[in-house]
């Protein structure tokens, strides 16, 4: 890494040169299979890195809010999925840039279906919410029958239009390794092509998007589904390593972190930072802390890692080696458990390198 | 609560009432002990809500970094102590504005303290920061030794004025009962008075300035203390009722949040709530539910409860009669673990009851 001298405080720190190269591989991967590619943009929620994307050929995005929407919206980004269960409180937001852009939306209820084609002033793209098994949110993939009122209903209703069904295999995140990722995919997406043959005499153009990182990452091929949403792929961070998504050489993204204190007597340091840069998020611990050097590095640093973190303390547990080689000043190098909540919270302190 | 009909996203509703009121109590019950009141900023981080401190004759504050003391000089606050432990990187950032105001930083090793002293361009006061067993950060108060050669060397070194002694007692965060926070209060507090006897011959006139929200409320005869600097007290939250500090009726702060889907199946609701709002701090649970009303109501549901929460989404598990009652497009109301935590991430959307 170049140029840390000038950092003062915590600062997510982007390697293009890795995300890029996540963003080309996705890509080549999702589109040699004739699947659409249409990354999710909830984890970087910047126009910056939106235009990594664009200049590889990458026009279809997802993104997690109607406030998300209209930001890239206005950035000349027109077609776009909200891929969260419709808020219809926000209809209003939504018709005051839904003529811009093709907009796609989630729906899971007749009533909400309803209630936005009365109210949208454009056209709406529908996909319905499946849920796989993850049981967040969605109509269950074998509530054949409520899933099919629901395509019925929104086929049949103006402003909106049928696409497809959608599902996010979210219970791929507590699995570990490829074993266990491919088994989730193979159940979950096997589930959407059953629902889709049944559904098929009826509406014979239903499209099937999936798409979260782990299964995007570890599943080879993808099979009969026709796009795919990941988000996190693009930085990467400790948990998907820890899944087996990434290799640490793949994770673009490190927050550098000013060493306030040092206590050898229990062998900890104090950071600036806490949990308004890295969210409350924890995985046996709150960051991986790696080595910093000229060419963006995440070699971890064994034995060293976030062991608590308040609102803008981090303390860090150190090795003997360690404790003694750093010093009050320095930066200190954290991968974060997710980065998608680091950059959230970083959005004003980031540094592209 | 009046008028909720205009939100459409999660927003952070703030009761005046409320807290104003627990400002007045807990202004009224420091000072009636000619102790220094300096609440702490950072849970609000709020020019507004600084006002209303400000109304009631408060003028000196507590901050946790450069960049909020800077905020709140620029609002023409001139007495403000940055209660973490200096991080050297920020001098220049903080000589932008040291001359404007009276600024006070916490120490806690020798070499910060002359490489400060060398770089500012101010006088800045100065706080030792000590730990009595909280161990997060600080000199500990049992090591005498270290706490006097400290205090000699800035009390010799150009630009840095000897106060006197600083602690936080977080452990009470933990602790559960008036009887548990105040026994960690008299215990923490003693360590400081005797660390202070040893050091009069020397510094006649150091203050011991202290604050955690669970000591401040609990505690009722601080004893011999100069400076008291609790902040969460001032909307508390579920985390300071669970501990004792408050009663329901004084949590001044809940976040309303879209209802988006039902499942009835298994008792739960979809909520826009995730950890883009509440960050990842959990008790139990991510969040109480409370009902809504004209009145700013803090009545907790039995048995319904935020259950988990991902980036935008919230589940909350609820009972029979609670679904049966709850529509998709209701408002729900979101008693926050932390309300710290959520003020920081929902600065964009309060609203000020």
């Amino acid at each position: 890494m170049n140029n840390w001298s000038h950092i003062t405080k915590p600062t997510l720190v982007i390697s293009k040169k890795r995300a890029v190269n996540n963003i080309l591989q996705m890509a080549q991967k999702i589109k040699s299979q004739n699947i659409i590619f249409r990354p999710h943009f909830k984890t970087h929620q910047s126009l910056e890195v939106g235009l990594w994307f664009r200049e590889l050929g990458i026009s279809k995005i997802s993104v997690s809010s109607v406030d998300m929407a209209q930001q890239f919206v206005q950035a000349a980004w027109n077609d776009i999925s909200i891929v969260f269960p419709f808020n219809r409180r926000e209809i209003e937001n939504l018709n005051t840039f839904s003529s811009l852009a093709h907009i796609n939306i989630l729906l899971e209820d007749i009533d909400t279906a309803q209630y936005i084609s009365e109210n949208s002033t454009a056209e709406l793209g529908v996909f319905i919410k499946i849920d796989c098994s993850y049981q967040r949110s969605g109509i269950s993939a074998t509530d054949f029958d409520a899933v099919k009122s629901l395509a019925t209903e929104v086929h049949s209703l103006p402003n909106l239009k049928l696409k497809g069904l959608l599902s996010h295999f979210g219970n791929t995140y507590a699995a570990r390794g490829e074993k266990e990722v491919q088994d989730i995919y193979s159940n979950s997406k096997q589930l959407l092509i059953n629902l889709r043959h049944y559904l098929k005499a009826d509406f014979p153009d239903l499209m099937i998007s999936i798409g979260d990182t782990p299964s995007a990452s570890l599943v080879d091929d993808f099979g009969e589904i026709d796009e795919m949403r990941p988000g996190n792929f693009v930085f990467y961070d400790w948990m998907q390593y820890q899944i087996g998504s990434c290799s640490l050489n793949q994770i673009a993204t490190i927050v550098l972190c000013p060493v306030v204190a040092k206590h050898p007597q229990r062998n900890e340091i104090v950071i600036h930072g806490g949990a308004v840069h890295f969210s409350k998020e924890k995985l046996a611990h709150y960051g991986a802390i790696c080595s910093i050097s000229k060419e963006f590095n995440t070699n971890i640093i064994d034995g060293v890692y976030l062991k608590s973190i308040s609102q803008e303390h981090g303390i860090v547990q150190c090795t003997d080696d360690f404790i003694e080689q750093i010093n009050i000043g320095d930066l200190i190098g954290v991968i974060p458990i997710h980065s998608c909540l680091t950059a959230n919270l970083m959005k004003e302190n980031t540094q592209i390198n």
